[in-house]
Parts: C-alpha cells; structure tokens; sequence
C-alpha cells in the first residue's frame, strides 16, 4: 500500500537534507538556489533533453551522474548555465568544485542543475556567497525551500512523497519538480529531483525510472518546446535499509508503483501550472491501432495551439480535435472516430452530433477537463495532460527577459 | 521579364471571370461565396491537406481535378463542408450539380472549396440562392470580390498577378489566397486558386505548381496546424494562345519563374496576415549539412511559440531560437551556430555575443524581421515566413465559433 505524505518532498525520505535561499540571480528575496545533500553516498539515474543544445551545467551532470557515489545537488534558478561557451563549463566545474569543498564531498559527487534566461553568464560571486549560505541551512525540512528555489515562471512549488512497506522496511520516495514554459515529451521536460531511500540495484533503479518518467514526464505538454536545460534524476541512498531491490520481484512492483506516483503527481502538477494556466486538461485516446498511433494522437492534440485556445476559449469546437488528431501522424479512419468532451459525447463516426451547448459550457467552466477520443480501429490507448493557452501565455512570453 | 500587374488576381489572365456575393453563411453584408469561371475547358491540378480527416467538399474537389476541362470552381466561406457525415458528401456533389446547371457546364466541371467552422452542416437554401446571384455577377473585374469572399479571420484580402512574354504571346498569371489560422507546411496549407491563360502541357504544369508550391506555401507557418480544407489549385485555359509548353526549355522556365512569384506574394501576405500578427517574420537558415537539416530548422523556429511571444514582445531573446534550432531534429554542431536578428549578430559559435541592446530592440520594432541562423556546417540553405504570436491569436481563436 502506498500511502502520500502530506507535505512531503524531497527530504522526506531519510538522510536527505535540503535547503532553498535568495543568493541575488533573481529580485530581492525571491529563492533562486537550491541544495540537496544526502548523508550516504546514493546511486544516481537521469533522464536529459533530446535538445541538441545542451545546457553546460546538464552537460555536466549527464557525465557524472552515473560515478556511483551522488552525495548533493546544487540547483539555480533565475539565470540559465548555457549558451556561454568556453566560460559556461568552467563556471559549472567551479560550483561542483566549491560546493564540494564546503561539503566535504568529492567534486564528482555534486550533481548541477540551471534554469532561466539562457546565453548570460552567471553571477559567480553571488553563486559562491548563495552556496555558503545554502550549506549553513541544509534541514531535513528544507524540502519546500528547496522547491520554492528552483521555480521559474511557475505559480505554484511542486512537491510530492509517499512511503510503502518493503519487506519488513519503509521505504520513502520524495520529489520535487519545476515546469512551466518549454514542456513537451521529449525524454525529460523540465527540472525534476526525485529522491528515495530505497535500497535497490542501479540497472533496477534506472529500469524503473526510465518507465516512471515515460508514462508520466514524458506525457505531458505545456507549449511543445523542449528546454536545453531539462533533466529528471533520482537519487537512492539505501538508508531504508530494506533487502536489496535486486530481481523483478514483487519489492522491484511495489518500488516503481511508488515511483510511478510520485512522478505523475509532479508531472500533472506542471501541466497544470504551465505558463499562463487556467485550465488543466487530460486527453485520453483509446482504440488505436498500435500504441505510437495512440501517443501522435494524444501529443498533437495536446500540442495544438487552436485546441488550448478554444479550451481557454471555454467553446466546445471540437472541430479542432479532430483537426489535430488528422494531422497528427497517426493512421485511422476518420469516419470512426468518437470524441467526448467530459462525459458529453460531441462527434460520433467522425461526425457532428446534436449535442446540447449549455452542458458542454458547463464542462468546458471547470478548471479540470478530460477529452476521450476514441479512435474505434484498434486497442491501444494512451494519456498525456496539457493545459489551455491564454492571454497570459503570450504576456509572461513576451516579456521574459524584461 | 515578369511585370506585376496592379490590382491584379483571379480575373487577370484572358477568359476569367469571378464574383463574390453575401449568401448568409456570415454575418449580414459580409462576402462568403465565391465563384470563378473559365471561357474555355482548364488544365487543373491541385495540391491538398495531408490531414487525414479531409472536408467533404475537398474530397470532391480532389476526385474531380483531373477531368481534364474544369471550368468553375465555387468557395464558400464562413461554415466548411466538414466532418458532417453522408451530408457533407451529398452537399458537395448537389453544390457541384447546381453550380454546373446555371453554368450550362458539366457537374465534373465544377471545383469546391470550403471553409470556416468544421461539424455544422451547410444551409444550402442559401447557398444555392447565392449561387443564382454569383453567376448573374460574374465579371472579368470581379477578382477582388471573390477573393474577398473566400475570408475566414483574414484582416485583408490577397491578390496578386504578374504577365510574361512567351514566344509573341502575352501569358498572365493571377491569384488569390487566403489564410489566416492553421496554416503549417504540410502540402497546401489554406485555400489558394492561381489561374493562368497559359497553354501548357498538364503534366510540365503540376510539375511547375509542385516546385512552386514547396517553396512558397509550404514554407509558411502561422500556428502549426493544417487544416481538413487546405488546398492550392491552378486552372490554365490556354487563351493566351501561347506556343504550348512542353519541354523543359526558356518557356517553361520563364513560366514556373512567374508562377512561383505569385505563389510567395500570395504565401507571404498569408503569413504576414495570420491570426492576430503584428510582425512578418522571415527565417533564413544558412549552410545546414542537408537540405533536411536546413528545413527543420527553419520549421522548428517558426512554429516556436516562445520564438513568436518574444518577436510579439520585441525581445531580442535569442536563445528560444538556438533551443527550437536544438530540438528540431536537425543535425548541427551547436558550438558552431552564428544568429543574427536582422542584421544584427547576437550569437556567434554557439554562444552569447555583447550586443547592443538597444539596436536590438529598434531591429524588433519593424514590422517585418528577418532572423538569419547560420549553422556553418555545410552548404545547403532554406527560407521559411511566419508571423508573431499575439494576444490576438489567443482572443481570436478562444472565441472562434462565438
């Protein structure tokens, strides 16, 4: 049985620390870094974005995740490591180098992430003072700071952690995440730090992380755009002290179950808090002929910027579902195809039905939707989660820099 | 020499004649159906919507377009034939049916387009009551009304003709297109009719609307959807009684230069009038290892709606650019990429360069942008024309069927 945490995150799981402060990257008082330690060293896995591009402090961690002794992470927020050059990947060999030192920790042992404005150097003196503090105030309750710390445009911090029986053991997963512009499917969609104290083998640990983050990450969708900076990683330091997670048991189930549920927690939550946001919404496709036709389906309709306009837009047109499903790639046959819009059926065989204005207003008022297309030719089925595209979409993206 | 004709459009080339009348699909007063008339039999061929759910009215269009002697081609506005079921088929063909009666012309003679709302069924009393006064108002100046009548969101309508001597004889070329939402490459991308006297060989001739067609309306975007009723047709008469064209020489050449130049004045004016745009913006890729490569970059950028908000936000943020360049799927050395934004050079191998931030924004305050991306990689180029992502876009489309 799983059982969420309230208020859990991050540090929820034992032998994490976590602290979240305002070092001057981002306008007085407002948290921009963020660290994590953990008192034992911690097997690390890291999903990274497909861009070609790559942020330097990423690039960073995708060639040291995987030493095998993860001790912190160091995160910024307000101010992108990227697009910097020469300058940009000393300035990410310095901060490892530094918060190690302060740690007492190797310098492979810090993982980095960066997000913000990209192509600015960041503000190495700010950094190092905001590092010193962040040390000072690790807590095993820093996990909302730390949250707080790594948001950009979000409105809201994401946090999310249950805990489970393994064997006779508690296990603890705890998570954070930040979204909220730049979020498509493409591996890893935004900033995410997922932390357990599970005792389990690392070719497990990746297996079940890698299906986590496919079924949850990777489904949702806020603008189509895919970050240089993107990456979610987790990090298991066995303090649990459960059996080792080592075969495909049913310990490794109940593992990636809780997995799966935090993932999808902090997932849904950055839908739902993309950029200009008023409206969460779920598109589930069912019947396609083969999975991939399923997840076009799902994507494209997701992805279309009539379909967020006409959800904001509260109008049941539903003529542009269907418009993105047929340009989506996916092979089925258009006169098949049922779509519902809440429980309310609009489009039937590919067609117009007679359905009622009024009710379909009503569904379309609600700050959560789900839209069901069934596309009648197959069995596979597929769930991704958006949200609308508003006036605010464009105001907070015309001026981001400002 | 290609000499544009002033005011020019569908009526320009000899034995051309058009209307555009209110029927009642619109509001009072505003033009929804257009017709045009040949005096002689056309060659006609066509390019249409890869989406696979497809209008009523385009199936018939596309099932008929090689009769070999189109003579009529009728456009409503305001309510596509669209995912309507049986209905919208047996509306096209009564349409046709109709049409060729008053005409005293074959059924098969008869092109359709329509567009507007998706999933309503047509009031055909109107429209065959319009019908009745389009033929009474066929002229050879009524050019500028029917490419009125064919407006859906479009701010201004869009005409253009050029004449080109081949051999003694004068060809003329005109058109007439319309935008201005879900206008993505994908074949043709909204509604486009370009009519020519040319005497020109059917096959040479869809070869010269194909290349054309691929460099100018396939190179627009607007918001990245393609529509169920996109489609671009040509109609050539042969009035012009020109040496028939029929071999890839100085004629066929001077004629495919003429037709691709109404094709991109068409095509630009679509993007430059999208939905809700402030700016016209056009993208230069330069030196991509493969012509794919130079394509998808160019895509990718201008479907990017944080490259459109910042252009909307005259923010000289290029770094949304190098991460839509990044996750296009091209294949580049990101330490190799140089952008201008006009002709300004804000990043040069890859990363940030000091500019003036000032002659950025005076660059931004334009109406129409150029953005040129060098990827330094190889040698092969391409152009592509999108337009801003505004407030606009959001009202206009959150309201649509309002």
């Amino acid at each position: 049985m799983v059982i969420t945490l309230e208020n859990g995150g991050v540090t929820s799981p034992k032998g994490f620390k976590a602290s979240g402060i305002h070092c001057g990257l981002k306008e007085k008082g407002v948290k921009d870094l963020a660290l994590l330690f953990s008192e034992a060293g911690c097997t690390a896995k890291g999903v990274f974005t497909k861009n070609v591009v790559k942020g330097h402090s990423l690039d960073f961690t995708k060639n040291n995740i995987n030493s095998g002794k993860t001790r912190a992470v160091f995160i910024n927020s307000g101010n992108a490591n990227a697009c910097t050059g020469a300058r940009g990947s000393s300035d990410a060999l310095e901060i490892a180098r530094y918060t190690a030192g302060k740690l007492k920790i190797g310098k492979g042992d810090v993982l980095l992430g960066s997000t913000g404005v990209i192509g600015k150097p960041l503000d190495m003196d700010a950094i190092k003072k905001g590092i010193d503090k962040a040390v000072g105030q690790l807590s095993s309750n820093g996990g909302k700071d730390a949250a707080e710390a790594i948001m950009t445009t979000d409105l809201v911090s994401k946090e999310s952690a249950v805990k489970f029986e393994s064997g006779k053991k508690t296990v603890t997963i705890g998570g954070m995440a930040k979204g909220s512009g730049m979020i498509h499917p493409n591996m890893a969609t935004m900033i995410g730090i997922i932390t357990t104290d599970a005792n389990i083998d690392g070719k497990l640990l990746e297996k079940a992380f890698k299906t986590a983050v496919n079924k949850t990450f990777n489904r949702i969708s806020v603008d189509g755009e895919t970050s240089v900076c993107d990456m979610v990683i987790v990090l298991a330091n066995g303090m649990a002290e459960n059996e080792p997670i080592n075969a495909m048991d049913k310990e490794y189930t109940d593992f990636q179950n809780a997995l799966e549920f935090v993932c999808r927690t902090l997932s849904v939550m950055v839908a739902g808090d993309g950029e200009g946001a008023t409206k969460l919404v779920r598109v589930d496709v069912e019947n396609a002929k083969t999975p991939e036709d399923a997840y076009l389906t799902a994507s494209s309709v997701c992805t279309s910027p009539l379909v967020k306009t006409t959800l904001f837009g509260e109008d049941a047109n539903w003529g542009r579902i269907i418009t993105a499903a047929g340009y989506s790639g996916a092979s089925f046959n258009p006169d098949k195809v049922d779509i519902y819009i809440g429980s309310l059926m609009v489009c039937k065989d590919g067609a117009a039905l007679d359905f009622d204005e009024a009710i379909a207003k009503k569904i379309l008022e609600h700050k959560a939707i789900t839209i069901k297309i069934n596309l009648n030719g197959g069995t596979f089925c597929d769930r991704m989660w958006t949200c609308d595209f508003s006036y605010d979409y464009v105001k907070i993206n015309g001026s981001y820099r400002s």
